[in-house]
């Protein structure tokens, strides 16, 4: 039996409303088509909407914590607990079959975008803002096929299941 | 609902028999008691066999990658990339609930055993050599309470099991 | 006898001539005026090119390198070896006193650059794109304090002096 | 001109007087035979020490954090932040030429002799207990040429030299 696609998604610790119904939304999603839900574990923001949404569908979740102290999403099922501070932010975009991008407005979602991008990893910018699209499109010049971006939860999902063919 | 623990199993990427089958049926134990199975994820020793024990009793198991280009276990659910090398050895122990050795008989098990240590974690050494046994005693001196020793697989499981509480 | 200061240098493998030129003149400024050199060791690019500089001045000079097989900067006086891989980046940026990017086209420069806002670390953009700049400028809107842009060497050297009262 | 060699200097936070005056004079030794000096840099015990003896000597000492938070060793003159946690024990060992560990009393030495021997790092275990030579002794069974022992820090810097060639 092949191994489930996983779906990486990162964003804001503190995101706006959609933002936050866009990552519980596209948790939902991925879970109903099959795919494990990974994000960074915190009890809060993206990170916590993503895996609520999935583990609404019975999705199966996991956190990568940055470290034992740090509050874990109460909807994770496995709590990954890597000690490596930022660090962990290549981890989970290298965990990922794609990874989707709910909002870029922070250097933690900045670092985990191009760090997907340099390790060659599928992602999808859900409601980025115009500068992020624009930077990221430079930066992935030579990549181009790697960078998508998308309007929705729905679109977002549909742009990673086409990215696993 | 509260998480499910986690049995984080090391050892020996080419173990002897014995050692082999004792991870095997450690993995099979754990997943009966409802734990989630954590290995190296290596398709090949004592990480493969733990995982294919847990998978053979429908238990949930990730594997920790060293790096993309890797070897995954045929039995692991999910496969975490790390791409830190041996610094995964912190992680995998650092995930853990509980870890347990089987057989300790190269450096980066010794590693594991010394970082579980360090990190606070219970550690079960499942036929491990006198000469480990002792050492690792001297080690964790300040902190006896962290090492057992189990002659089985069952013997550990019910150590592991004991260290939850 | 306080520390000296240490200057982060990031950006292209493979640079433009003129990026070049700036990381070997940033280089070696900061050796005249006292600082330590830092890069990612490799013997290329903006990395060798910067303590390529700050050796001219007999500046100290270390290289942070991704594994033990990567070729070495020549003017690298120190290696640390990571193998830790991208995740190094984030051991670069807080390494430094300040980060100076010699041009952000790539998604390694563009993750260092990400992490060293996150971390809190004080960043000059040297001839970087509009769309990077504008970009990063969104990023750190909290902490616009930690972005200065830069048109030369000299320029951004005075930023990172400024910086450091 | 060869880069200089690196002595990774490992051993406890709170060592007996023996062992601090022990990596004290190894770190002196070491920088009058032309080492860099290198150890996981916080501001005591066996850490410390050898950075001090080195600097005696007016030698060049780096320091490998693990967190911008932790208080450095006075005599390193440059700090390396990781804020990889104990994962840092594998960037010092790497980065080190030669390890020497001064005494094997706690967990943390453990991990970073045994991830010295599985990165092929050739390592001097400078007063160790019997139980951790014979231990070693087991783990290295198959590079038995990676690990030494010795009695004073004159015969570990003796060791090292020869590791060299």
């Amino acid at each position: 039996m092949p191994r489930k696609p996983v779906l990486a998604v990162v964003g804001s610790s503190a995101p706006d409303a959609r933002t936050n119904r866009d990552a519980e939304q596209l948790g939902a999603l991925a879970a109903e088509r099959g795919w494990v839900v990974i994000t960074g574990g915190r009890a809060g923001g993206v990170m916590a909407a993503a895996l609520k949404g999935a583990k609404s569908r019975r999705g199966l979740t996991i956190g990568i914590l940055p470290d034992a102290s740090a509050e874990i999403a109460p909807d994770a099922d496995v709590a990954i607990i890597t000690d490596v501070g930022n660090a962990r932010n290549n981890i989970i975009v290298l965990s990922g079959s794609v990874v989707v991008a709910c909002g870029v407005d922070g250097p933690g979602t900045a670092s985990e975008v191009s760090l997907a991008i340099k390790n060659g990893r599928h992602v999808v910018l859900l409601n980025a803002s115009d500068e992020a699209v624009r930077f990221f499109e430079t930066i992935a010049a030579h990549r181009s096929d790697l960078l998508r971006t998308a309007a929705s939860a729905d679109e977002a999902m549909d742009c990673a299941q086409r990215c696993l063919t």
